[in-house]
């Protein structure tokens, strides 16, 4: 049933260009167009939005956020 | 008794496909089936659900969680 | 009086298949049967039982516990 | 759709003589002309300003901020 | 006055088998003697009695103690 | 406008016996003549002042501050 | 003016045998003879004595502490 599964950091890899929600370890989420990711996972995100416990908090350019505050990196379901 | 038993993290990539369930050092909890895991205990979760002091909190598709923020993963044991 | 006393993590890894209670840097502890562990403490246990604050919190099967969370671990003394 | 877009770090460091926003662990934002950064994140800015929870706090001259305390770095959009 | 004075792990390496205290970050010591001791500072101790803002308060057997726990190692006078 | 700008470092090392601000991640900052530092921002301060939120809080002689707890170091301007 | 200045490593080797104070990142404070530390700062100390915000709280013997808790080490002005 399971023809060799990728790994994580290559999952996430592939999902570059995809829309993806960056949650960190505090309250705070980002959700924007994931443009690139390396294996520490620090993350750059385009036309990013901040959320605080899930209500939109302010708008971001280009940001890249410093991979060891990250929780989880969720895939948005249409990609 | 025992036949060289299996270290931790191969116990962990045996369990690829099964269903676990990821405890964090909060008290947030993620159910679904592990589609994938590195050394550092980074995990892919597909059909996630998130977990908040016992309580279904919300439902995730694709999910990667960093791996320094793990707490335990339990591997269910009908598996 | 000594004679050559075994390195803390020789003592874990001859303690596998013993009785053990892991206690985390939280008020959390884990108890049962240790089948394995490496080097930077990731432990499987199986039959384990979750403590908070000493009292029995829930029941476990499978568990594998994240190293850096351990704040020590017990070896059971009839072993 | 995507021509090998460029890791985050390497984002960065082309982002040189621009100005940045960084925002720590803690509420502390410090803005100003990023004049260098190294792999680690830390960040070297002149003309600096820290804010706390968004209000101008004081001003920096030249400083040099720690790459762990960083949370992320968002580049100004009209650079 | 000084002949070449031992670098603090040799230290405590050449402590194996004394008695010790082990205090940790949190207001938790561990008394007992120390079986054996790494670089990292992962402890043995036999006999340990553990100690919680000075009062005892519960008696270990055989323990190791994981080494980043520790603020630090007391070694008893009358050794 | 760029010729090639220096590393935070070596901007760092460049300031060597100039008067810095170290700031911790606490509310504590250290005032005086930077005598050295290296790379992992171990500083060696001379003529130091420590200051609690803002007000001098006591003075010391030389005082080497560990580079970890390090948030930022102010190059004061008049160098 | 500056004949190549130590760096702080150096210059803590260099005060080995002298009275030092050794403040951690939570209130204590440890003062001592310094009988040796390594790069990673675990210090050795002789004759210490604890201070919790400024006062006594206990004697010690031979104590090394684990260098990572270590917020900065003083060196006794009439070293």
């Amino acid at each position: 049933m399971s023809q060799s599964p990728k790994k994580p950091l290559a999952v996430l890899q592939k999902a570059v260009n995809k829309k993806v929600s960056v949650r960190l370890k505090s309250e705070y989420e980002y959700r924007g167009r994931m443009s690139n990711i390396d294996p520490y996972m620090n993350v750059l995100l385009l036309d990013a939005e901040e959320y605080l416990s899930g209500s939109l908090h302010s708008n971001f350019g280009k940001v890249v956020i410093r991979g060891n505050n990250v929780l989880y990196i969720k895939i948005d379901k249409d990609f």
